[in-house]
């Protein structure tokens, strides 16, 4: 298969190398011009636990793409996922699949302006992945991911059946999913309730859960977005979020969430608007409010213009 | 008059020195033990503008207290008002007119369990004053003081009048107000539009009003203000409330407000339950909802607990 990793950091240098390793033609995609030279000169590092390998992987910023794809993954950051379709166009033929696998939710709305929708492919990942320095990547915890064709039908669940086994040949444990939409805004809800908040109090999950505000806070925030889940279909029970969200802070304890460190530890730009945000923006087209994450949203965004990270 | 000052610190040092030069028989309450050694064994240092003296005033701790006075100005922080009323019993005579010039609303709420309401008058002022340390405060800004009788009635006015004269006598700059409570919310809207905001975001005045989200989420909290102030018979306008608040920002500039101070720079509790706090639960009575406001005070008693303040 001819696969792309459109954003090739730290998970999608993970995927590119486990589908490369497993016989794909693979090429990585991505903007940072130290990784770039890096993976071009020395080669892609890849850590996993005790194992280090060094891998010749083709790796391209987006304007130099040229020959189509059989399948790209998209590994962006939520804010830059319109302007990656853009500069890819080249590889887009009329039967390339396009995996999104970015956190967050509302992708299917920029999607949707560059592919028609029989190419859109919805996904969701627990594997996690570091980066220990341009080209150089470090594997880090284990898990499932799920995938599943936006547009419903038997063609289409045949293809998206055909990348989950592609996926399993390289290792990557993933399911076809039902209702892939259900373990996005489960993910997305886990992390508006935490991330967000983290970064505000600049905090660390279990410092934030230890607090007597804690599970007010997180059910508020919960609560929405399980209101604006129902109006896209998406069943999420308040009281199982609630608990759940509660559990793994603690569980998770010392960890910061990746918004804490874009934000307090790298002054970087926020992926707010793909989670607190969207449940604002989609709740007013759904005729109701959504105060709690509506305000989050904002005092991140404040937060992100004082420590000026545009 | 016999007059007590139950909270001697910045503006209640203030207040108790120029009601002393005035010739009126004042005594300090405090709880500070430096600062209560160093008035006792050094003098009041006070510093207004060039000018520097030293005065010898009684100052007792809440517990020593004893003989009945005319007038007491209540100058605790807002959580320490219950306890304060409760130590200074004994010189609470039948008469005694107890004046709170605390920040913040529902203050009425704790007065009324210590006090008949014919012996509340409620105040606010914009003078400002500082400790350059204990027993040493410095004046700062001037302004005008308002106080008013919490019962209606002549009796009453003729008692808050009189109290008028002895504070302008003394060269404190107070009008009796036909409608301290306007004063008091209002003061309270634009402290808890930008006091609890600015120390969530870690900013002065100025950076937080420089910001694309300011008006907003300013507007946001006012609104609540607003509504609330409205079942209290006391009517705000919302526009104007939000423009007096984003030009007073502008003019302030690198101020970082009293809350900010209390919780970045201090670690200690904040005022934010008689705030956003105080119009999140007086919204509830009046069966309705004051999210922005709720949110923003869950969120500061999480950094309260983060920082450990208590």
């Amino acid at each position: 298969m001819k696969i792309a990793i459109a954003g090739s950091g730290a998970l999608g240098s993970r995927f590119g190398y486990m589908l490369h390793q497993a016989g794909n033609d693979v090429i990585l995609i991505d903007k940072w011009k130290e990784h770039i030279n890096n993976v071009r000169t020395k080669g892609l590092i890849v850590e996993d636990g005790e194992d280090k390998h060094v891998v010749q992987i083709p790796i391209y910023y987006p304007n130099e793409v040229r020959d189509q794809v059989d399948i790209v993954f998209m590994f962006t950051k939520s804010m830059g996922l319109g302007e990656m379709l853009e500069d890819i166009q080249p590889i887009l033929g009329p039967h390339t699949s396009v995996i999104s696998l970015l956190n967050g939710i509302g992708h299917e709305d920029v999607l949707k302006n560059y592919l028609p929708l029989e190419n859109i492919f919805m996904g969701v990942t627990i594997l996690t992945s570091g980066l220990a320095g341009p080209g150089h990547v470090a594997f880090s915890g284990a898990g499932l991911t799920e995938i599943q064709n936006f547009v419903h039908g038997e063609e289409q669940e045949k293809i998206a059946r055909n990348i989950v086994q592609v996926m399993n040949e390289a290792g990557i444990n993933t399911n076809y999913s039902t209702d892939v939409k259900f373990s996005i805004w489960r993910k997305a809800c886990v992390n508006g309730a935490m991330n967000a908040t983290c970064a505000l109090l600049d905090c660390n999950l279990a410092e934030f859960e230890a607090t007597a505000q804690a599970e007010t806070v997180i059910r508020h925030i919960v609560r929405e977005f399980v209101k604006v889940a129902k109006e896209k279909d998406t069943l999420l029970d308040e009281d199982e979020m609630v608990q759940y969200i509660l559990e793994s802070a603690r569980k998770v304890g010392s960890h910061h969430p990746s918004m804490h460190q874009d934000l307090m530890q790298n002054h970087r730009p926020t992926e707010v608007d793909f989670l607190n945000g969207a449940v604002a923006r989609m709740s007013e087209g759904f005729g109701f409010d959504a105060p709690y994450n509506r305000l989050i949203t904002q005092l991140i965004h404040a937060k992100e213009e004082i420590l000026s990270v545009h």
